[in-house]
């Protein structure tokens, strides 16, 4: 493990050594139909604007990082459609994965390549297909998470929430580090699961608690350390992969040592041991941050601010309805028409129309659970 | 207005002076979007046997009455497809209007033909899109109704109800009429629109209110005289047209007359006048009947003894769900799928998709009121 370096040694100013990785997996199963294994969730519009999540997480971080300082990372079968929406992104810097290993293997294989580029290089992690509004917030946010970085710790984000989500984990956080930066940013006591509703309203009355953005920084050296005191052999065998990677021998070394990595997520590699070991920083932000888990939550991302409340992604000239809640996603160009429903969820794709309602959105997950057993695959 | 004849004037039978007349109207605009201007109601299969309403009324009257004794009115739009349903159907038994003009016109045109064809014969009127089960104890109740008919009086059907619905009108019976039939017959003291609950309640307690089946079986002549006493010019009308009708001026005499017809329902011009009169009778059922009024009457037909309580008309391998009650209707061969969602209304066609509550299955009509105002008109 590398002790922290000093300010001082450093000639290249932090920002610039700022890689931001993008670890571009997951289906996003809660969004099915719409989300599909040849359509997963960073590839859709969930907010009506034309780009896909992927596209609107690059846009987003450009302001922040040069595009031959931003890394995706994602599975083999996705390499086209990412390469068609992020046609400035650098061949050496898209970093594909033979079969998906969460996130520990996801973003720990793109440290290992960055340290061996340059062993002061910063790594941001920023999810793929997360939806934030307030770039200029994000912008100030990311910065300060840097310069903590820099000193060695690692800093996440933390959303000062606006109401109390159950659907979101929490950081716990602790005494202010003005040490740091003269503001926003303080030590991480603990990350806690994803509350209930009664829970949820103590912590936001609380105040010391924020929603945990998924989002890491740190140098790439000091987020592999720090991995390996939980999981050693899966940092061997990414520092092995990155030392082949960008050489003849890298599709052979990735293929002989992928498939046996564990899957396992960065939250339980990292996160939580150095909240522990008390190495963990967050800054609290402001910005507007959610991470669309359902079709509820695209309903509401929608429909924020807007006079009727029935949200419509798609043609709204071909929905026809009474409602004063709930969705409608439109795929198709057929009417659809809605008498007397509140708080529907209709998402009518060309081959599946699913009709839930936002109560229920989380189970549309366990829909597609049994589908993968009870047969109807080839619609997932 | 013609005498009741004596019975002993007669020499062929009632039941083969009875002519079944089948009004073929009626979109259903409460089952819209699976009824349609081009696909009314009653072309329709609604119970899933593979036949349209039309093709299975036709089949329960032809115990009762031989293929050139039963007459279909219709509009001229429609004539293909009652042909196409109905090969057997007479070509002089086929009554297309030239537009709809509702039921005392469409019934009374075919009675105006009949009492020139034959002064004694019996017309009995069975809508073309209600649903019977029990065609034997439907087949007795006519041949009693024809009985009293021969003598004179308008008969009508009404059902033994077997639950206090809301969404029939109702017949309230008085004395039986034992000098008509052994039982079964009774003077009619009213005819009662359709109830509130308690209304409903209160009738099924007491024991002496019918559903109003809408069905009439008189004698031609007495059908029309009893007409001619509230609508004169209409009936006066009718025979006009009647007498020219199968001559080479048919067309022209009906474009003449038709289009300044009244839009008057049958009940208006002879039920409930005659039921005032005493002249109306009424042959007390129990075979199984509704009128399938929207969705819900849809689903509650189909779920009748069904160990799942969700409906399905169409391909039931197409629906996948979690629910216990409410309707899918599938007329294409996407997947359906239902995630915590209860009586909902799924109605699933290739240019129009439907979704509401068996509570909201009535508000479809308005949808389609305002449809027809504000554009969408293509699609009813």
């Amino acid at each position: 493990m590398t002790d922290p370096s000093p300010v001082d040694a450093r000639t290249v100013p932090a920002i610039e050594r700022l890689t931001c990785v993008i670890p571009a997996g997951g289906v996003g199963s809660r969004l099915w139909p719409l989300s599909r294994a040849n359509a997963p969730k960073f590839l859709l519009d969930l907010t009506g604007s034309g780009d896909s999540l992927l596209r609107a997480t690059w846009d987003r971080l450009t302001p922040i990082a040069p595009a031959d300082r931003i890394m995706v990372v994602t599975g083999s079968a996705h390499r086209e459609s990412v390469e068609a929406q992020l046609p400035e992104l650098l061949v050496e810097n898209l970093v594909t994965e033979s079969e998906p290993k969460d996130s520990s293997a996801a973003i720990g294989l793109a440290a290992a390549i960055l340290e061996l580029r340059d062993p002061d290089a910063i790594l941001g992690s920023f999810a793929a297909d997360h939806v934030i509004r307030g770039n200029v917030l994000f912008e100030r946010a990311i910065r300060t998470a840097v310069q903590a970085a820099d000193q060695g710790h690692i800093a996440t984000i933390g959303i000062h929430p606006s109401h109390p989500a159950t659907g979101f984990g929490y950081i716990e956080s602790g005494a202010a580090r003005g040490d740091l930066a003269p503001f926003d940013v303080y030590d991480v006591t603990s990350f806690v699961e994803k509350p209930d509703e009664q829970t949820a309203r103590d912590y936001v009355e609380h105040g010391g608690f924020l929603w945990n953005a998924g989002m890491f920084i740190a140098r790439a050296t000091v987020l592999l350390d720090q991995m390996a005191l939980a999981e050693p052999d899966l940092v061997r065998s990414l520092r092995e992969i990155a030392a082949a990677w960008g050489t003849d021998q890298a599709a052979s070394v990735r293929e002989r040592l992928w498939h046996g990595l564990p899957k396992i997520a960065i939250d339980y590699t990292v996160a939580e041991p150095a909240a522990a070991a008390g190495k963990m920083v967050c800054v609290a932000a402001h910005f507007e941050w959610d991470d669309v888990g359902d079709f509820a939550s695209v309903a509401n991302l929608l429909t924020r601010g807007r006079g009727s409340d029935l949200a419509v992604l798609g043609d709204g000239a071909q929905v026809l309805s009474d409602a004063s809640s709930g969705i409608v996603v439109s795929e198709s160009d057929r009417l659809v028409a809605l008498v007397g429903v509140e708080d529907v969820v209709v998402v009518d794709t060309a081959d599946v129309l699913l009709v839930t309602s936002k109560a229920h959105a989380q189970d549309v997950k366990n829909l597609v659970t049994r589908m993968r057993v009870t047969g109807g695959g080839h619609l997932l």
